[in-house]
C-alpha cells in the first residue's frame, strides 16, 4: 500500500513566483537548445570535448546550492499545483517538451498543441511512440482532474493508427464517463495536418487516501 | 499509407565509430548532468542568468556546422542500426535516460537494467507514468525484433500496478506468440525492491513494405 504523496507548501507572492519562472524557464529553454544541438552537431571532435568541459563547469556552479533529490510536487498558496520537476509539463525540467496543458472544467477537458522535434524521436522523422504515450498519460490525468475526477492512471491503451512525424502535434482528452471510483478517459493525438495518429483508452483511479488528501488541498492543477 | 523509413548508411571503420561514440557520448552525459542541476539548483537568480548566457554561447558553438534537423536512423557497414537519435536509448540524445537494452535473439526477449532519476518524475517521488510507458515501449520493440518478428507498435496497453519509486529501475519483455502479421509482446517493469510496478502487453504489426526493407538490410538492434 503506497503511502500518499507529500506536497511542500511554499509561500511565494506571486510576484515572486513569476520571477523564479521566468528566470528558472529561461535556464531551462536554454538546456533544452543545448540538447538539441548536442544531438546535432557536426563541429570537430576537439571543439566537441573543449564545449563539454565547460559545459561541466557550468554545472558545477548550479550544483554549489541545490535540492539533494526530486523536485517534488509544490502547492502555492493560492492552491495551484506547480510541477516543475514533471517530465511533461515542467518548467524546470529540460526533458519535458514541454506541453502546455489547457483545462476546461467545464467541458471535462484537456488539450494541448505543442512541439516534438528531433529529440523526441524514434523510427527515422517520426515521434517515438512512447512519447505520444508520455504525452497522453499526462493529458488524460488532467482530463480526469478537469472532470472533478482526479486520479492516479490504472491502464492506459493506445491503438497506433500512423506514424505521428516529427513537428507540430496537438491532443485532446475527455472524461467519457464515471464508474465508480474509476473515471474513463479517452483522447487522441494529431500530427501536423490534423490527421490522428494515436487513439487512447485511460482508467483513472483514486486511491482512499488520495480522496481523502484531495477533500484537503483540492484537485491538482498544473502551472 | 506512410512512406517507408529511410536508413542512411554510414561507412565507418569499428575505430571510428569507437572514437565517435566516445566523444559525443561524454558530450550528452555532460548535458544530461547540466539538465539535472538546473531542475535542482538553488543558486541566487544572478548566477542563473549568467549561467543561462553561457549556455546559450555553447548551443551556439556546436551550432555553427550541424544536420538541419532529426538524427534519423543509420546503418553502419556491418549491418546494425545506430538510432543516436532515439529517445529512449539514443547515445546522442540528452531525452533519453538512457536505457541499455539487452536483446536475448536465442529466447525471443530484451531486458534492461536503467535509472530513472528526477527527470523522469510524475507525482512527487514517483517515475512519471508516461515514462514507463516510454520504456516499456522501446523494450517491447527490441523484444520483438529479437524474437525475428520485428515490427511497429499496434497496439499497447499499460496496467499501473503501484507507483515506481524514483531510482533503479529494470524491465523485461517476451514474444508471447505470433498471429499472422501481429506479434504479441507481453512484459513489466519493477522497482528498485523487484516489486512488479507495470505490467505490459503490445500487439506489433509488420507492415509489407516494412516486411520488404527488413528482407534487405536485416532486422533492426540497437547500438
Amino acid at each position: 500500500m503506497p503511502a500518499p504523496f507529500e506536497y511542500e507548501i511554499v509561500d511565494l507572492t506571486d510576484e515572486e513566483l513569476a520571477a523564479e519562472s521566468e528566470v528558472l524557464g529561461a535556464l531551462t529553454a536554454s538546456v533544452r537548445r543545448l540538447g538539441l544541438a548536442s544531438l546535432q552537431t557536426t563541429v570537430d571532435h576537439e571543439t566537441v570535448a573543449e564545449v563539454t568541459r565547460r559545459i561541466d563547469e557550468l554545472a558545477e556552479r548550479l550544483e554549489t546550492s541545490r535540492i539533494p533529490g526530486n523536485y517534488g510536487v509544490k502547492l502555492t498558496s493560492n492552491g495551484r499545483v506547480r510541477g516543475f520537476g514533471n517530465a511533461v509539463v515542467g518548467l524546470r525540467n529540460p526533458v519535458a517538451p514541454p506541453v502546455p496543458i489547457v483545462q476546461d472544467r467545464e467541458r471535462g477537458r484537456a488539450s494541448a498543441s505543442f512541439e516534438l522535434g528531433p529529440l523526441y524521436e524514434g523510427p527515422p522523422g517520426m515521434v517515438h511512440g512512447g512519447v505520444t504515450a508520455l504525452v497522453l498519460d499526462q493529458l488524460f490525468g488532467e482530463a480526469a482532474a478537469a472532470g472533478g475526477k482526479p486520479g492516479m492512471t490504472g491502464t492506459l491503451t493506445l491503438r497506433y493508427r500512423r506514424p505521428t512525424r516529427l513537428g507540430a502535434c496537438s491532443a485532446e482528452a475527455w472524461c467519457d464517463r464515471v464508474e465508480g471510483v474509476k473515471t474513463i478517459v479517452k483522447g487522441e493525438l494529431r500530427d501536423a495536418d490534423d490527421q490522428v495518429t494515436v487513439e487512447a483508452e485511460g482508467v483513472f483511479i483514486l486511491p482512499r487516501w488520495a480522496r481523502e488528501q484531495i477533500a484537503e488541498t483540492g484537485p491538482p492543477q498544473y502551472e
